[in-house]
């Protein structure tokens, strides 16, 4: 007999599949996964057809970054229905097996909509405003805003800044929205609320029509929106009016409480039922960010860290409510419910990690990706210390420990002889170090730290990245089973959501248990690189303190010495 | 009638010529010059064929650059027989007119000799041994024994390193000689004596057959050797004993006394009057350094700072002897008739300047001649401030004011948009803030500048360096007339030797206005400009303190954010 045959009736009849939805930057990924194992029986892939690859750019407005609504509708429609049909020929599914959605998209990413909870981008009438779209997460026009909002808050209201790093950024909710009402009233007054796309999409399942009953997700509130239940949700309405009174008012028509994952969004909507040949009703999760669900789908619990690596950087960890974390100096958020419901989700980040390696290698070297490999292969046959460089990895600025994004890059230990496939090695290194100073700052503070497991392309195909890693942060690099953790994720989600009784999980634990994995391949660090790189990060140290940090001096006069003799001392041991 | 035809007879006769000899690193240039103008009317250049361009290389020792002394000698040969050869064309030249010969090299190298003043490497005993070749001055073998010499010297007789900078270099005679005992004892027993390649060529040329004999300048022995009137020439006896018995043996078979030029080194033996067709007996000039005559050959005056602008820089400067300047700290060398007689000669310099553009271009961005050209017009684009960069020229360590060549590079600012071009923008501006550390320092120790002349091939050909470098300092930049200014100082300095009777010069003001000149084309500063300047130079001196000089605290977290708003406000002002 073969496997197939093994399967008795009863298990065929007991397995359930739920849909994971991963709305990125520039396209949305829908996956059917069985929910007994976390296998993929179906996906598809739907970039959105606006703008340049889904984003819509102003020329005269460099800082700007906007996506149209109706691609993340069209969106759902073509990948859900894609990713359905690709699952149909697959043994043992059926689409009524089908017991829950999950979401995950990018963020902060708000939208404005109008009192029906449709996007104002979708009416006709603000169809060709560039104020009326999705405000994406990486759009920075509301950088005077951004400032404005921490001056306030550090002289009113220092409560809101705690749990999420002490300074508010220009891409979160409340600098854009408030940057809408300022360079386009018109917007915002014709603006009924506005929606996070993680909350948009379910509700869109759900068929929502009414924008007070957008169920909203923690997640984003938590650490974009300022929201907590210590101060009653959403910042005080006499805190925004210090900002604008147009925003206190907003206020009013939004939200008073958001929800950790688990509990449903909604449930699928009559129509999209039939539009996907699904049982209407099912669960739609809650929403939550990429990098959240992410963290799920790679399996996050206490004492794990979870780094998704890609162009920047974003570390999450989960703690205990019980243990009541403390807030961490520079952590971007703690929030409670933010990635699992009792736990605290803890989300750090570098502000460029492959964007780093993408401008030394395409915008200075001008190479390609076969410039990518040659230089790493070159960077792989150097030793710890032997470029003899140390460099900073602020070149997009810092967004943990040190929250600032008027950081820039720095490089030191150059001579004449120093190479490309140096430098390039000394920024895998200094992105290292800046991985080390995050989880240093989360042990300090009790976050126990005792696995890390990394998803994302360059952890994937990056062996000398991820040896860099073990090596500088002296833990072994585990990479997730799934190359598309979110969407595993948001599939997790749906299928706690549905619950036991649906054929989902009654426990996140047990669903991870089953559904996630890690991968046999893993990087232990190396007892000799580590102590090399020990001595490295001392001086990284030093200088990220020296430029970071106002106020500290710092007696650099030594540095170039210790880095000549750490070069001398490889080239020696390497002959 | 023609321009020629005005000459009269009378003018005819009394023509004279003198030759000079300029032995670079990797060739030898003779030129002979018309004394009463300076006008070069013949020139040849050898390349000296053993090793790598002229330089013997050792794959396991990096630091390691030893020349081949036959190849000065046949490039003695073939340099002047072609010059002269190329000079018999010209209008009014004769073989018999020629009144003397001058000669600078490349320095501190120094090399072994027999008793009979042969280098040990012509014999063929020795031809194959590394350590009995000529110890090019790039050779940085000899680190420990600078040291070593450095801190005994500190310790015992500090007053041999005052005129000095208080720093003994690897790159000089007795660190080279000591490491030479070490390594090669044998080379070192079979050693006569040594002698600098700038007297090496002066006697060979004069027929010096006695290393007793050899004829010393002081440019060399002063700026290299720890040599002065004040404690009776070389260092004393009981000095060398401590670094090695052996050698203060050997001072015994060196030399007490060492000249400023105008006295002859010696007069042309009758074998090469031979060989090169030349009165025998006319005057051979003591020999310098190239930066020295190239100082003469470009109307170095009190007053003046002549930068000789190529791989690195070596700044000298002037000023009279009865003006008793003071030991200026960090200055390589101060030393009484090194360039002119009854003035003290001062030299500075910059370890790494066309060498830093070099490895920028060809080293990293892997680029040409082209290249170069390219990135030097996207940089040109560029306004003061606008790259948001600074660097440190230290790829090659720092020579003045530091005198540290365990210091390396450092380049701040980086963004994700950082270019190559603003790179290279950002590293001339480093070496031109490392030449007004010099500037600021000689001043300061009552150096009068008040005029900079500027020759080498940067000076001629990279307006844009040399317009940043008027911005930087704040003074115009002059430019030598001639290409070749340290052969044409040779020639100066043969027609002052050989003397008025003979047809050359009584005084070396009177050489020098006749024979050398300045190009109409200078550069000036312009305010706008100086004031960015100003506070680059400003961040540039934090940085120069914090990395170079033990013991300074530095507050530099700031530097970033001010680089940042210098950026803006010249993006800001050029739109």
């Amino acid at each position: 007999m073969g496997v197939a045959e093994l399967t008795s009736e009863r298990e065929m009849s007991a397995r359930a599949y739920t849909i994971g939805l991963d709305y990125g930057t520039n396209s949305v990924r829908a996956v059917v996964v069985d929910v007994s194992d976390g296998r993929v029986v179906g996906t598809k892939v739907f970039d959105y057809p606006s703008g340049d690859q889904g984003v819509l750019l102003d020329p005269k407005q460099p800082h700007l970054a906007r996506q149209n609504p109706a691609d993340y509708v069209e969106g759902l429609r073509v990948a859900v229905g894609g990713a359905l049909s690709a699952a149909d020929g697959a043994e043992g599914f059926t689409r009524a097996r089908v017991i829950g959605i999950g979401v995950d998209t990018t963020g902060s990413t708000p939208l404005p909509v109008d009192a029906r909870a449709r996007p104002l981008a979708m009416d006709p009438r603000w169809t060709d405003n560039l104020a009326a779209q999705a405000w994406l997460w990486k759009d920075h026009t509301a950088a005077a805003e951004a400032v404005a909002i921490t001056e306030t808050a550090k002289a009113h209201a220092p409560e809101l800044l705690a749990p999420i790093g002490g300074t508010y950024s220009s891409e979160w909710w409340w600098s854009k929205i408030w940057r809408c009402l300022k360079v386009a009233p018109d917007v915002f007054d014709a603006a009924a609320g506005w929606v996070e796309l993680a909350d948009f999409v379910p509700a869109v399942l759900s068929g929502v029509d009414d924008s007070t009953k957008i169920v909203r997700c923690v997640c984003a509130a938590g650490h974009k929106a300022m929201y907590a239940d210590a101060w009653g949700g959403l910042p005080p309405k006499s805190f925004l009016a210090r900002l604008d009174p147009r925003l206190a008012d907003l206020r009013d028509r939004l939200y008073d409480k958001a929800w950790a994952p688990g509990r449903p969004a909604g449930h699928l909507s009559d129509g999209w039922a039939k539009t996907f040949g699904l049982r209407p009703g099912i669960a739609i999760a809650m929403g939550a960010f990429d990098a959240h669900y992410g963290a799920v789908g790679s399996g996050v619990t206490t004492g794990t860290l979870v780094k998704i690596i890609g162009t920047s950087t974003c570390d999450c960890a989960i703690a205990p409510v019980a243990d009541k974390i403390a807030d961490v100096p520079g952590i971007c958020g703690i929030v409670n419910g933010s990635i699992l419901p009792d736990y605290f989700g803890i989300e750090a980040g570098q502000s460029a990690v492959g964007d780093l390696l993408k401008w030394w290698v395409e915008g200075v070297c001008r190479g390609g990706e076969a410039l990518h490999g040659q230089l790493s292969g070159e960077a792989a046959a150097l030793a710890p210390g032997e470029s003899g460089l140390v460099a900073l990895d602020w070149n997009n600025g810092n967004r943990t420990v040190l929250v600032d994004t008027r950081l820039t890059g720095l490089i030191v230990g150059q001579t004449l002889h120093t190479t490309r496939a140096e430098i390039y090695r000394a920024l895998i290194e200094a992105t290292a170090f800046g991985a080390r100073v995050i989880v240093e700052r989360l042990r300090e503070y009790g976050v126990p730290i005792e696995r890390v497991v990394c998803c994302g392309g360059i952890a994937e195909k990056n062996d000398l990245f991820m040896q860099i890693y073990a090596d500088v942060i002296g833990q072994p690099m585990l990479i997730a089973g799934s190359p598309q953790t979110p969407a595993l994720g948001s599939a997790v989600s749906a299928a706690v959501t549905a619950g036991a009784g649906e054929g989902g999980y009654a426990t996140w634990t047990e669903a991870q248990q089953r559904m996630t994995s890690i991968k046999e391949k893993r990087f232990a660090p190396r007892p000799a690189a580590r102590r090399v790189y020990d001595e490295l990060y001392g001086i990284y140290r030093e200088l990220h303190d020296a430029f970071g940090m106002p106020g500290a001096r710092a007696d650099l006069a030594s540095v170039m010495k210790r880095l000549l003799a750490l070069k001398e001392k490889a080239v020696h041991e390497a002959s």
